[in-house]
């Protein structure tokens, strides 16, 4: 089950000073492998002075919406709407609805559950599509984050069809499927069936600090509450600069694609071992199985290497994918240096 | 009045793309008069990388609001709440207050008004102090925006403490308090005072493209409901760095409110005629009334100068500070060429 309860209880990954209290004697400087995000980082375009200095315009933030909603593949008639990080839409989007039964496809990332609680919301974490369809809301984290799973998009259709009846609305969050992109609803999306899907900049570009997300739906009035809970001016200015150079760059995407699936590859070769398995992912970070998690965990955090652990999966560990031939040899020595049990039963 | 409805309908300053609309045939460069956003900008800092291309940390956040704190004068015990933007936390305190009556000291800055109502409050708008302390959210501009009017900070602290008995909450808005820090009620709040203080990071120092704002309260309960609102890395990592630098900066500010000061003054003088007069305003902007305020936007307009007018005052006119000696010849060029309305009369 996703981690319930009050916001301050869920553990992200990519908070180093978390790593530094429980590693204070750690060598510096970390390696975070605790994240999804991609460590080959869209080249920062030159900013003119005027994006940090003038408010942004409606303009510019339609501009970036336009080449987002193209570089997503969305529908023609789909409305795309901005978004200070797709974290920010997470918060907002159980206050646009009626109290109401929420189910989320899980185990999952856990703010979408948090959230919907915290508005006080019936929300139940759930492995079956079918109880996705008896519920008012149901959520879906496509490619699912941490293991991988991926629902075929003519599935959610389907599912969005059957709750059409319950004025249902179906949200795809689809924070990694920039590097999936075979799995997005987006060239589905149609005015009637209940759709919303989430796309996450930060994750596939490598900008995470920039906090870029946007909301995607043919639902024109579902879009135009979203953009008027954000209010004006909800994008920084040099957020939408790096946003517009980064989402028109065809060729950069493509050939960081190839570049992670030959990444991830490579980690997996690394990572598979007799007491490990790999056994979910995408191709910004891999998912292992091990009765010897923890012992690992603390192994590599030990030697300053910060992986994702899991309170409601402790046998599981998360890779992020190291970012230069320093960091693959780093990783390399630390999981060569990795007691197997044999040798720590001898011990 | 401030205006009423629906969020599209305000017009706000800063909007060139509204500038080139209305006026298609105007020269190029628009030389922006139309907000109170300082013209001489903060030096932007050198930014490391990773604040573009990781999450935001916590602890890098906890220091912003702690420069804030400390800069804005607040006192040790307040909690403050760093936000994307100080029009993120007008759009999000609504929600925090169950429905009741919503007092705004006005015509001020319309925003308040309309993200109130969205949230459906009663609102209304008075000139009353009394009419602030009968409801149950007070909402102040303080110093206002456009006209400069200000509260002493012992009358917004004697408001509150009216207020008390009913679970009150009284809101300050001193997005212009930077340069006219004498108004600021930082420094008096305590924890039985229901006081909410909004500070706009945007204007004073003249980077609102960053978008960042602060909650500055010492209601421990309310600084936590607003944090829980915001979700995890609401605010941008370039956004972060940025501000602890100008914040960390007195004697930027302080120089730069003796600037503005005299900035102010010979704007007043290019104004002042027989027929207009400078009617308030704070160190960033200026009011002027005049009867023939339409014909003078239209005038400037023509010219390339956009300036801010006010359906709720048509003969009203806000004027920003020229950022240049040019910027400063063009405006007194353009306002030497405005036909006196003898003048006109004989044409």
């Amino acid at each position: 089950m996703a981690q319930p309860g009050s916001r301050d209880g869920i553990v992200h990954g990519g908070d180093l000073g978390a790593a530094r209290r429980l590693f204070p004697a750690a060598p510096q400087p970390w390696l975070d492998l605790s994240t999804g995000i991609n460590p080959h980082a869209f080249p920062l375009p030159a900013l003119a002075p005027g994006c940090w200095t003038r408010l942004p315009e409606e303009g510019e933030r339609r501009r970036v919406e336009m080449q987002a909603a193209a570089a997503y593949g969305a529908v023609p008639q789909a409305r795309c709407v901005a978004a200070p990080g797709t974290q920010a839409l997470i918060q907002l989007l159980p206050r646009l609805r009626p109290r109401g039964r929420v189910a989320v496809l899980g185990p999952t990332y856990g703010e979408h559950v948090t959230a919907w609680q915290a508005a006080g919301h019936d929300v139940r974490v759930t492995a079956s599509v079918d109880d996705l369809a008896a519920s008012d809301v149901a959520v879906i984290v496509n490619p699912n984050n941490p293991d991988g799973r991926t629902l075929p998009a003519a599935e959610i259709l389907a599912l969005a069809g059957r709750m059409r009846h319950w004025d249902g609305l179906v949200i795809v969050d689809e924070a990694f499927a920039d590097v999936m992109p075979q799995v997005s609803c987006a060239g589905l999306l149609d005015a009637v069936a209940p759709i919303l899907l989430l796309r996450s900049f930060g994750k596939a570009y490598g900008l995470a600090g920039v906090r870029l997300g946007f909301a995607i739906t043919a639902d024109e009035a579902l879009a135009g509450q979203i953009r008027q809970e954000l209010g004006p001016w909800a994008v920084p200015g040099p957020t939408l600069a790096v946003g517009l150079a980064a989402l028109g760059d065809r060729v950069w995407i493509e050939a960081m694609r190839h570049r992670l699936a030959s990444d991830a590859a490579r980690l997996d070769t690394l990572l598979a071992g007799p007491e490990l398995a790999v056994v979910g992912g995408t191709p910004l970070f891999r998912l292992v199985e091990t009765s010897r998690a923890e012992a690992l965990f603390e192994h590599l955090g030990a030697r300053g290497i910060y992986v994702r652990r899991f309170d409601h999966a402790p046998n599981r560990l998360r890779f992020g994918l190291p970012g230069d031939e320093a960091a693959w040899t780093r990783l390399a020595t630390a999981l060569a240096q990795f007691p197997q049990r044999r040798a720590s039963k001898r011990a």
